[in-house]
């Protein structure tokens, strides 16, 4: 084990942030170190969208639920899934572009969320703070309009970085034996369900400030049993990313 | 710049291996240190099936277009959506999990691309090579049926590890003023499209070996301009992702 390896595994959820806003020349490092990350055939479907106006980082906020470090961070970030820059690549050289296929859709959502781990490792290697704000999804087609956002563009996920202004505990993960597998699928069994919600339920007692009573199990019934953002699809749609 | 950043600044693709296969505690340790990654609502839908067996490795080379190096990478990983197991979790705590829904597929998509990312960034730390298969979505019902992936699972794209046999260059990423946007999204202009242009047709000139004549233009023109891998939609619905 090496500082990178300690490194990530050292991740947690900053959600307090000191307020001090990031520099340009730092939020440029570190998207440009996420671009670095590995893209489907060059296509580099990232953009990022740096929102400074409290006004629109309030707007999210509240409709990702409250979400207040959205504004409190030192930068905050959109990633959007962007197919329309190759698009237009394209037809320098003469070729329309096809549109709304469910793999381009799976390489730019792909291609996208392998940049922004990069720049959240960098950012962790500058002793920085990171927060994903996949509930930006919750109204993504209030997102695209206060973004300006066009045909062949959607918001994945919004990224708050900053000096962290707490000090959370990482929170531990399935057990490895119920993620790695060999040769074939291994469904997971109910000793390491079981163990898990274990764990889980000492974490949540016993982490600072913890009262909190779940477990794995019963989040996953609460995240999983239900319809969540059932306006997906048809947003995706309007985008024109129809999954045909 | 610190290390960290100078090592995601160094990524490649690496298409060819020592042979040397990797050890399991190694392996245990790279994907150990992926699942560190954050993840959506903690729902770790990531699972990870190291292939060993050398008729499978063979195979899935064959229909990713004959890529070799599948098969003598220190040890070849394919990395899976996976809300079964979370579903399963769900049931334990009597809640029956609802599937199908667009954002699901969204969510258990990017997680992997997470967690897969800190793998690389891991192994990379570690002077190992790497290169990321989407092409296994040439062909994913033959990887589903190799793998035995059941209902709500399916290989997002397979992983290349091992000891490096080659030393490519770094590629050029889009300059980033076509990528960080201020405040809405920005129309990437022609000259940043010219610009790239430029600098990929000097890349593929002048790299080691490199007598290619294209550019980004070129390259996206053949990459957009068709009807890739249509049978993703289809394919998808038969594991249960019917995108709804």
């Amino acid at each position: 084990m090496n500082d990178t390896v300690r490194l990530l595994r050292s991740h947690r959820s900053i959600r307090a942030f000191s307020g001090a806003v990031l520099d340009d020349a730092v939020v440029a490092e570190l998207v440009s170190a996420g671009l670095c990350a590995a893209t489907s055939s060059n296509v580099q479907a990232t953009t990022v969208i740096r929102v400074r106006s409290e006004a629109t980082r309030e707007r999210i906020a509240a409709l990702a639920g409250g979400q207040h470090h959205i504004v409190t961070a030192g930068a905050f970030l959109v990633y959007c899934a962007d197919l329309r820059r190759a698009g237009r690549a394209a037809a320098r050289h003469g070729a329309e572009a096809v549109v709304g296929m469910t793999e381009q859709f799976v390489i730019a959502t792909v291609d996208v969320a392998l940049a922004a781990q990069n720049t959240v490792v960098a950012a962790e290697s500058l002793g920085l703070g990171v927060c994903y704000i996949g509930a930006i999804r919750n109204d993504p087609q209030t997102v695209t309009d206060l973004l300006e956002l066009p045909d062949q563009v959607y918001p994945v996920f919004g990224l708050c970085l900053g000096e962290p202004a707490q000090d959370p505990e990482v929170k531990p993960r399935l057990p490895l034996a119920a993620v790695l597998h060999e040769e074939r699928y291994t469904e997971t069994t109910d000793a390491l369900l079981a163990e898990y919600d274990d764990t889980m339920r000492t974490y949540y007692r016993t982490r600072s400030g913890g009262t909190k009573e779940s477990s794995w199990s019963e989040e996953m019934a609460g995240l999983v049993g239900s319809e969540r953002r059932p306006h997906m699809r048809e947003f995706l749609a309007r985008q024109g990313f129809t999954l045909r």
